[in-house]
């Protein structure tokens, strides 16, 4: 039995990394690989129940405690759905993981930054391969209006937050280019879907 | 004004916490101070819900989540409770805090100590006092099997798991002389009360 592999899709809203984790998920099975597909914050049982405090807005949580929250909620994750996953040699596709708490609450939030460094470092597993999408104003703002619905917690938020978190996924790609590969996520999906497909290829195919 | 006082009672089930936190609340305040009495896991909304997903036994969290759920808590109880009364010159008298999360989440289920150490440290306040009220078998469980109604998620766990905590309660206390004091908790109430008073006024008061 081969070893899974674990890829993460970080980015802002709208940039689309449901789309493309599904198409990822997709490609991985169609080469014959094991796959699940999760998301965060959630992917096991305590973690949904934390996902909903935390987008609802019913408490407007201070900044040290969403991020403990939020690694409260990996820590289930990690424990019930993804290492299982990766131990019996599955390819997992997470939509959201560290990174997302570093750029939202860290650098979005203004929540210490050391600490989600520390409780990172701390982690049993880190991502194989990050996918980062890359995405700015206007086009973000026009894909969340499109897609419609109801807005969460984060989604509401303002624009120079969202300006925050984009520059915190820019400079985490930027610190750690061997783990994660920025993708403009501007483009088509398909062309998009290709530019995953390329990194999946040359780092953990070939 | 004076500066407000920070207080906390630790020990295990039974051992007399509410009772002893209630009688210490009313003696500061016939010494003229002004007085909060609080408890945790709780002691502010998000704090008070995350204490009902913390006891309700619902979810068998894995310890990282359980730590770092306590410890979300008391960054909304600290920043929305505890903070704002010793700022304004209050007496703050707290049932349980960090040590019942080293006891009862490091020494009782296993969750990483150096962790929780970490996260204690990291703390904008430690207690001025801390009166560890000691109680070992079988009179701890005489207490909670007299006070009847429902039990929570930890008052259900196992003798060796309390034995575990008594354990870990007596390390920090001697570990800490400076701000931790052992009181004998099967002596009867006004004992007890008395000991306590008489830490309070050698440490705080004189």
């Amino acid at each position: 039995m081969t070893a899974g592999r674990f890829i993460t899709l970080e980015g802002g809203e709208g940039a689309g990394k449901t789309t493309q984790s599904a198409l990822l998920a997709d490609a991985l099975i169609a080469l014959g690989m094991q796959v699940i597909r999760t998301r965060e914050p959630g992917g096991a049982p305590g973690a949904e129940l934390l996902r909903g405090i935390l987008l609802d807005g019913s408490i407007d949580w201070v900044p040290r405690a969403e991020t403990l929250l939020h690694f409260a909620a990996r820590a289930e994750h990690l424990a019930n759905t993804i290492l299982p996953a990766l131990r019996a040699g599955k390819w997992v596709v997470c939509d959201r993981f560290h990174d997302s708490t570093l750029a939202y609450q860290g650098y979005g939030q203004g929540a210490e930054r050391d600490l989600i460094t520390l409780l990172i470092d701390r982690s049993e597993v880190a991502p194989d391969l990050t996918i980062v999408l890359d995405l700015g104003e206007p086009v973000a703002s026009q894909r969340i209006r499109r897609r419609g619905g109801g807005s969460d917690r984060y989604e509401r938020l303002d624009a120079a937050f969202h300006a925050r978190v984009r520059q915190g996924f820019r400079e985490i790609a930027a610190a750690e280019p061997k783990r994660c590969v920025l993708v403009d996520a501007s483009a088509n999906i398909a062309d998009v879907h290709t530019a995953i497909m390329t990194a999946v290829r040359t780092r953990l195919l070939d």
